[in-house]
């Protein structure tokens, strides 16, 4: 299979639901590109990518990195408030990979589109000797004129997060330390899931500030802070996580919580009223407030104290 | 620059003008995606990365690198018969890359964006031992509802193809082997350009079968073979390439001219009254014919006769 592109390419356009069964007006893998048919022309545009040993160890299995490398970029498109439309696929492989792991990294991406949604289009195959899965996604805004932007947060708007803060990141300590138990961590951490539902009822209450959890709180929050020029506080108590949590973080949990990474939850930020209609409706938890505008600041608070807490984001590049 | 993430995509968002001049209706780099508007709804969509060591050397010089990466993009939606919209940059760095690289590869990019189309919306920065260069390209329809496809191709159809061929792998031999002269040949191999006047003149003429020349002659050819399933006759001695290269090439021309990658001309394919219209619109060079249908064949003739030149395609990836 891993003979030459051709072979390659023939086996993956036959053996996956996801590449095989496009709309009729599509045109899929066999031309220079392919061509989708958008319902709107408002198209939202990502990538992200994940490198053997910075992001990835091959002992999560294949399955779960191709899982992975699709839902990194679904949810950057639910952070954005839009659905998926297409992947392209760029792989840099090379000859240690055997047919049964590249047939797992094809079931782990089919499965992620077959679940959430997108097509896998095309892409490109090159050699490379560190493994790298380099996506990219179309998507479409669930309502034409209304995203979640980073710049759009405003003085008394309250902060809220979808689902629980942590596990992705216990789950990678529990693989990285070979220890066992935590398997919903493990879970979370190897098999993510985008948050279109809660990201389109955002949208439907009109709520407009919001990105994906994917870097911790405290780096990602900084960036809303930053991007709409505004202080928010957090108050870390309100910050939901697993309990368990606590026995594998003991002095440091909260710093813990505020700065792990790969959640893939997203943080929403509207309206008192908005958020409250749409905790209503999902389970999302209020942690915080923005408190200033006019100036850029990140405050976490215990006790109603500010802490001094060791915030440290998680950048793949550093 | 590069010590963060945050503080490259700062740099590079207020230094070129491919990233930084959208149209007002666009977001950019800034959230977790960008938002497009597309005047059509079919859309094109493709990726094309460069490895380094593999697709691409150091001293080739990273205005180079980057221009050739967008390049082969565009080249990409021309063979399509298509425009550029946006891209999406995933770079994979390390710390041996100096300020001056970066900047001199988004200076290629951002020259081929702004000389040929197309905007650099986003992407992603990873650490990678290895530089690598993945991107993904947008563009829309020259016209709705014609493309340029592989499967296209008929019985009696004429064979043409944009410009010369031979003079990016002759160049690359010359920067390989440390050579000098054959400036123009370096010149192609370091800055070609997509044929993009030649896509839209072929899609306004009717023209709907083509791709560009990227891995040669006799691969590329093959794969409208295959794709169409016909047989297609090639005349060796109307493949327009520079007699100096003759001198490069002594026992095996043609060999290497059939064979000869990153030309990023395209083949086009049609009835012979629109390839004669093309023919008198643009500088195209009628190379062969389609010979039968229902048979998968490409055939090489040299004084009239079947050769047999050994031809091998260019494949990065085996």
């Amino acid at each position: 299979m891993l003979n030459n592109e051709e072979q390659f390419i023939s086996y993956i356009s036959k053996s996956f639901k996801s590449i095989r069964e496009l709309p009729d007006d599509w045109i899929g893998i066999g031309d220079d590109a392919a061509k989708i048919v958008s319902e709107s022309k408002n198209i939202v545009f990502c990538a992200d990518a994940m490198v053997e040993d910075v992001h990835f160890k091959r002992n999560y299995g294949f399955e779960s990195i191709g899982w992975k490398s699709i839902v990194s970029n679904q949810s950057d498109l639910a952070g954005m408030g839009a659905k998926p439309l297409a992947f392209t696929v760029t792989l840099g492989l090379n000859k240690s990979l055997n047919e049964s792991n590249l047939k797992s990294l094809y079931i782990g991406m089919d499965n992620a589109c077959n679940e959430f949604g997108g097509f896998l289009i095309g892409g490109d195959v090159v050699k490379s000797e560190k493994i790298f899965i380099s996506i990219s996604a179309i998507g479409i805004p669930f309502q034409s004129d209304n995203l979640l932007l980073r710049s759009n947060a405003k003085k008394d708007d309250i902060v809220a997060v979808t689902g629980s803060v942590g596990d992705a990141a216990a789950g990678h300590f529990i693989i990285e330390n070979k220890l066992s138990g935590f398997k919903n961590q493990q879970n979370k951490f190897l098999y993510p899931k985008p948050k279109f539902l809660e990201s389109k009822k955002a949208i439907e209450l009109g709520i407009t500030c919001g990105m994906d959890l994917s870097d911790g709180l405290s780096k990602d929050l900084l960036r809303i802070c930053k991007s709409s020029n505004v202080e928010i506080e957090i108050e870390l108590e309100k910050i939901s996580s697993d309990e368990n949590l606590k026995k594998l973080y003991k002095d440091n949990f909260y710093s813990k919580i505020a700065s792990s990474g790969e959640d893939y939850e997203i943080i929403i930020i509207g309206e008192k009223n908005k958020i409250k209609a749409l905790s209503n409706k999902m389970k999302i938890n209020i942690i915080g407030k923005v408190t200033k505008d006019k100036k850029t600041n990140l405050v976490f608070k215990k006790n109603n104290k500010k802490t001094n807490i060791e915030l440290k984001g998680f950048d793949h590049f550093e």
